[in-house]
Order: structure tokens, then sequence, then C-alpha cells
């Protein structure tokens, strides 16, 4: 595409020049590696250094950083965001090419919109819906009945299974997978007279995946055993998390990578789990709650609570009681030592 | 399905009917959402108020739980057992529909049985027995000389690689990886003269999954070194398990979400391992063994106990220090302040 | 394959045999199985009553191993390594059967070294290379413009995305995927007008997979947000691991199943993390840092420290700690105790 200058790039996201705007700027590029065409951002303390250095045109900054003399920067009240934003220019969303591919397979009953993009090795089952601009990329299979909306992404392998929803502008990333069976086993002690066995719960439900969601690659959200398991508007899902039956997700959730929330728990809007924390099954964590990485959460989070550790707490207690952890072996041993003089000190011998 | 009196229902589970059997059920519903014709269950208290409120025609209950007048329930020891035989009823399984596909590719010299359902883009190589009445969804890759037995249920873009055995009734996910190499590696300081690499150890075993197994979706059971990988009768893995190379569960075990066995490790009968769950290599759990989430297992466990923590230990234990972890910064707050004290009765002074 | 003496297996392997080396071995065997023809390895002293009742004609054994008397075995300093050598020798690694399936679609303008494999269901796509001896197996989807290298193993539905790089020798397990997008948005608190959003960071780098390097099951490694997330020569990496946006590994690392390392860190030479460890983002874990399984590392690690526990420290350090953590409520009593006595000595009562 062709260059914009500094100027046209600062108004784009709301920011304020200082240096030169009239610069062409071709592209964006981390700060060790931007020239001078080139806009990079500063936006974590840990890369002052690299800032400093940089040959970048122009930094994108927050309002209140320091500056050495000469740099040119727009400065805003969320350089991420801004450089997120001048990125997109640079680097548009694929557009799909509208057709079917002569080695995918479309039931009949399906309907595929005229402007979508299927690739080859994809499957479009039995009275499906393929909405408009929508691309499935090779090897995704899209199971009887279920709907995709208009304007999605779906990269190579993913599986959404029978009767699942999934709205529009949702991107889900390689390998994952939509309404696979929920894990639930009633105990039959008894079993056909066989002795005893996990007897299957059927998974009758489905999973509703909201507008603007993204799923990353290799991540699982099994479907309801009735009912629904939903992924609430906007919510932003990493790679391998487990998402299981029944959960709700409300908008605008975080889920980091390889983390998982066990059956019919609910999570409220802009509820953040970091990576590899397990949530309980059947509990409630209110709006805006935030899981540190690792922790696992056995019971209901009231809104706005920042949690820690296993089970999860108050996420400021968690950390102070981290930090003495890292002495306990010393404290047990001064315990130890305290006892015997007290023991003297009472003037009894310790055995 | 033609409605069933609720009648019918508490004979076909062996529950006694509390209100009037005679009323017609067409199928099975959460509480909230159940109207007089369908059937709910009640097994968990936390839902109780559900349970009350429910417009459900009838609820299943266990033998104790009180009963709002009026309610009509059928009570059994299992409610859960009870729901799930019923739903059942009304959500009976897919059957296979016989055929090839004619985008699927099967070898010639395999042999896939004339009742059995091959979607497109389904591989199966030289070699490879597919059973009766056997389900391979689109996008199932079955490897060469790999078998399958007799109706079973392999969802979407599953793959058994070559030589790997499948048994009766078992339910893979989509997703789901049987016969991964095992992931063993010789530290070999020399190299072929070029310095230190890790030399990879032939995976040339495989995995046998016995009859009734259900693996989850995006689940990996990795082929031996040598010999076997099981996964015993009736066990149930959830989705995004680990199972490494030359691991043994027994009949009837349980894995939970994004659980992991390490090498070479054995699990008795009836073994559960939940959430997150880390086991590590060449130990031994007992029969019935139980570990909570994201527990740690660093030794043997004997059979029948229940274990927490990292590494795991007496499940009771585990649980009481966890709570006196909660108080640990004070706990050491509450030394030091002690040892001052005491120093003070010692006629010294603290420094 | 035609039988080998032992002499000639010890030869290879640079090892000393103790008994007779004229035996004509046909294959390797687990210590339990193997018979008279057949070799094993004893390299772990907890399969110490194997390797003495063991069958097997001969055993590969440390060179300060105890040996019964009338076992013959093979010593050398390595003798997992040896057994590694000696397997592949009767095990040796698949070839590429030449051609690509009429069921493949390769695009017109990618290049398919003619020595390479390519099985149905394979996607190739635009300006793609795959390289000589490559095989790629059923379902592997290769995307616009990425590299595959020579002698390349890449097996069932494995996706990697486009411009992603892949080096020489390089082994990927099912169902791994390179090139998904990083997990990278930026909050936008006012959004189009439409409320607050998570502003999804165009993830516009790439993958580099250095030569030598094996990638297990439904693994995945990110693209960078800009620039390169990477893999480095001779690194291993189990099943189920999550490798973020910018990540730089090192030669030479291992990362077990399950574990994660969040955005922009880097690992550096011949690092180990074991399994279900999660590595925080924007960290530097110098060379040969050994990370306990489930550890959760917070910040820095200078090279060759081995570390435990969350948040990770010295590895020492942390199992004396989490013994003492086996005794923490019992610590908190004696605590409790000592209080009492101690104000009594003070000559107050305790409330």
């Amino acid at each position: 595409m062709e260059p914009r200058t500094l100027a046209e790039l600062a108004a784009l996201v709301g920011g304020e020049v200082s240096g030169d705007g009239s610069i062409p700027i071709t592209g964006v590029a981390p700060l060790e590696e931007a020239g001078p065409g080139q806009v990079s951002f500063f936006a974590n303390k840990k890369y002052r250094a690299a800032f400093e250095g940089s040959k970048a045109g122009a930094v994108l900054v927050g309002g209140e950083v320091a500056v050495p003399a000469g740099r040119t920067v727009v400065r805003s009240a969320n350089p991420y965001l801004a450089f997120a934003k001048i990125s997109l220019l640079f680097h548009p969303a694929a557009v799909a090419v509208p057709g079917i591919s002569a080695r995918a397979e479309v039931a009949p009953s399906a309907q595929v919109d005229a402007s979508a993009q299927v690739g080859p090795f994809v499957s479009v089952g039995p009275g499906a819906v393929v909405g408009p601009r929508t691309v499935l990329h090779a090897g995704v299979q899209v199971g009887a009945g279920a709907r995709i909306g208009a304007d999605c992404l779906l990269y190579q392998n993913v599986v959404v299974r029978e009767q699942c929803q999934v709205g529009d502008r949702v991107i889900l990333q390689p390998g994952c997978v939509i309404g696979s069976d929920g894990f639930g086993f009633a105990t039959d002690l008894v079993g056909a007279g066989q002795g005893p066995r996990h007897f299957k719960v059927p998974q009758a439900g489905v999973v509703v995946i909201e507008d603007d969601v993204e799923i990353g690659a290799n991540t699982c959200v099994d479907r309801a055993t009735l009912g629904v398991t939903r992924v609430g508007r906007g919510s932003k899902i990493d790679n391998l998390v487990q998402i299981a039956h029944n959960v709700e997700l409300g908008p605008l959730c975080i889920m980091a990578g390889q983390s998982g929330v066990a059956g019919s728990s609910r999570l409220g809007m802009g509820v953040a789990i970091w990576g590899q924390v397990a949530v309980n099954g059947h509990i409630e964590l209110g709006d805006r709650v935030n899981v540190s990485a690792q922790s696992g959460v056995a019971h209901d989070i009231p809104a706005g609570m920042r949690v820690a550790g296993l089970p999860a707490i108050d996420e400021k207690l968690w950390a102070r009681n981290a930090i003495a952890f890292e002495r306990l072996y010393e404290m047990r041993r001064e315990l130890r030592e305290l006892r015997r003089t007290v023991a003297r000190l009472e003037g009894k011998e310790t055995t």
C-alpha cells in the first residue's frame, strides 16, 4: 500500500505528533528493527533501551513518557491500541475469494453464501449455513445443521460439530474444536449385568459462539449436556483452552493459553483468566474478576476481585503468602528452636 | 419419538414415582427450562432453588431429598444415572449410514466393513481394518495397519496412527490423536561429530485403546517406545489430556481436562485424575486412587488413597495445610514477634 | 532385516561386550519381554528386578552397574543412547515414497520437490515450497508462501500457516499447528462508538522452526506480531505445548507436555522446561536453565539455574519448603500454643 504521512497516522489514532509530521511511513516494525520509514511503539518500560536506540522514523508512546531529544513520537493515551490500528492499516485482514473448491463437499441442503470462500477438503453438512464473506480454509469440517455467520475466518482443520452456532466476525484458529461432547458420565455400579461402568450422559445441547469472538488453535469448547455452552460477544480465547459443557462466558472475557473452565460455571463480563488457570465446575465469577496464571478457583468470586493461588484467594494476600513460603523451611527451623528456648525458660528439658 | 408415561420411565430406571405416573413425557430439560411435558433432575444441592421453582413435569431425585408439596418426582438411588438413561431414550446414539464417501481414500489392502460409514477426506491406510457399524467422520486419518473395532464413533479430524488398535464401542472426539511418537530422546553429548544433540529414540510400539473407552477432543495418546501404551476398558478421558508413551491405564479410569501422565506410569482400576493434574513418569497409582485438580503426583500412591497438592499428599492433610497457607504471611509476622518476646524474656536484646 | 552379532552392535555404540559377542541379535525389546535374540537396556534403577529376571540375549548397561553372574551385557557410558542407536538400526525411519496424491491440492505456483511424498487431502498453498524427501501425510495443510525443508516428516492433519518456515529434518506430530495468530489484543475502551472491545493486533510475523526440531501432537506455535517466533535448532517439544508470539527458543531446548511460554520470552541454549510449566511473558531464561514440572516462572532466571515452584525459586530451596508445607497446619497449631506459653511466661493471660 502507499505510504502515509506520520500526521495522517496520528490523526487516525487520535495521537499528537512531537516532531516532523510530514515524514512518509510505509509500515510498522519492532523497536530494534524499525527504520526511518517505519513506525514502532513503546508500551513496556522493559524495552526502554530499545526505545532509546531505535532507528524508527517515529515511535508511538504514552502521554507521560520521557522522550530523548530529537526522537519523533506520537503521543496517545494507549500507544498499544494506536499501534494495533496503524498495523491493521498496513496489514489489512484477508478478504474472501468467493467460491467453493471442487474438492470441498457441501451437502445439497446446506446454504453457503455466494460470497463465501470454501477451501479444499472442507465439508459442510446437511442443513448447515455459511454466511456472507466467511472463509473456510482447507480441512474445516462443519457438521449438520451448524450455522456460521458473516465475515468469519475459520482456519485450517477447524471442526464445528452439528447444530452449533457461530456468530459474525468470529475467528477460529487452526484445529480448534467447537461442539465436542461434554465430559459427562454417571457412575453405574451395576452396569448391564456386567459390573460397574461409566454410563455416558447424552450431550444433546449445543455451543453458541457470539459475535466478534476469537478462539485459539486446538482449543476445545464442549457442547452442553442440555441447552447451551456460550462464549459471549467479543470474548477472546487463546490456544489449548478447555471450555466444558454448559459453561457460560459473558461478553469481553479473556482466557489465556491452557486455561480451563469446568462444567456449568459462569463468568460475567470482562473476566480475565490467565494461563493454565483451572476454574472449578458449578461456580460463578463476577464481572471483571481477574485470575492470576496457574491459579485454581474453587468457589464463587465476587465482581471486580483479583485472585491468585490454589485455592484462589485475594491476589495481594496470596502474593504476601507466596513470599513467606520462600522462607517456610527456615520458619520451621526457627519455630523448633523457639520451642526449645521456651521450654527451657519454663524450666523443662525438651526431648 | 413418541411420548412415554412417567411410570414407564420410572420403571426403566428402577425409580419410584411420587405423584401422577400417567403424565406423558416427551423429553428432558434443565430445571430452569423444563416444561410440564419434560423430566428434569436434581442431584446437586446448589440447584435447590431451581428445583423448587422448576416447571418440569417431573424431577428425578435421590432417595432422601425433601420435596415441596405438589411436586412430582421419581426417586432412585442415583438420579443422575436415571437422568442419563432417560435422556438416552430421547437422544439415541447416531447410527452408521453404511458406505464409503467417493472422497475418502481407502487403501486396496484395507478392510472396511460393509456396514461402516466412511466420510469425505478420510484416509484408511494399507492393511488397516474398520469394524462393523463404525462411523469415521470427515477428515479422520487411519494409518497403515491400524485396527478400529465395531460400533466406534470417530469424530472429525481424528488421527489414529499406524498399527494402533482401537476396541469396540470406542468414541474419539474431534482432533484427538492416537499413536503420536512418545517423547523420548537420549542425550548425545558427542553427536555425529557436530556437537551435542537430542538423539531420537525410535517409538516403535503401539497404542491399544480397549473397549468402551471415550477420549476427548485434541487429547493425545502417545505410542510406546517398545510394546504398548494402554487405555483400559471403559476408561473415560476428557479433552486436551496427555498420555505419554508406555503409560498403562487400568479399566474404568477417569482423566479430566488438561491432565497428563508421564512416561511408563501405571494407573490401576477406577483411578480418577482431575483437571490439570500431572502424574510423574515411572510411578504407580493403585486402584481407585483419586487425585485432586492441579495436583502433581511425584511418587507411587497406594490403592484407595485420595491425594492433593504438589507434591501430592493425603487430601485432607493438604486441605488443612492449604487453609493454613492463607495465613502464612501472618504466621511469619507472629513468629518474628514471638522471637523478640522470647529474647526479651531471656534477658537478651534482639538485633 | 538380517540379524547382527552382539559384537557388531557393541561396536556401533562404542560399548564393551561382557559375555558372548557372537550371538545373533534380531531386535530390541523391554526387559520383561525380551528373548534370547533380543537386546534390552537397563538405565533406571527402579527396574533392577526386571533387569535381573530378564531373558534378553544381552542388556545394555552403564559402566558401573553390578551385573548378575552369567548375564551378557554391553557396557557403555550412556546405555539409553546405545539403546536408541541400536533400536534405530532395527526400526529405520520411514523413507518418502515420491509422488503427489491425486487427492492432494498443490497450487500451481507451489514448488514440491519431485522426491517428496504428498498424501491425500493435503493442500500446499500458492508459492509454498516442500523440500526433497519430505513426507506430508494425509490432511496436512501448508499455507501460502510457507517453506518446508528437506527430509521432514509432517504427520496427519498438521497445519503450517502462511509464510512460516520449517527447516530440514523437522518432525511434526499429528495435529500440531505452526503459525496460528498470536494472542494480542489492545483494550479499546471506546470501541467504534459501540462501547469497549478487545481490538485485535494484527499478527503479521511468522514462525521459524530451525533444523532438527521435533514438535509434538496438537502443540501450537504462534506466529509473531511482527518479526519471528523461533524454535532453535535441535529443540524438542512435546504434545499440547503452547509457544506464544515472538517467543525465541535457543538450540537444544526441551519442553515437556502441556508446558507453555508466554509472549516475547527468550530461552537460551539447552533450557529444559518440564510438564505443565508456565513461563511468563517478556522474560529471559539463560542457557541450561531447568524448570521443574508445574512450576511458574515469573522473572528472569540466570544461566544454569534449576528452579521450581510458583513463583519459581531455587529448586533445592523449593523442595525444602515443600516438605515443610506438609506440616504447615501443624506449625500453625504449634505457633499458637507457643504464643500462649510465652504470654503465660510474661505473666499475661491469653484471650
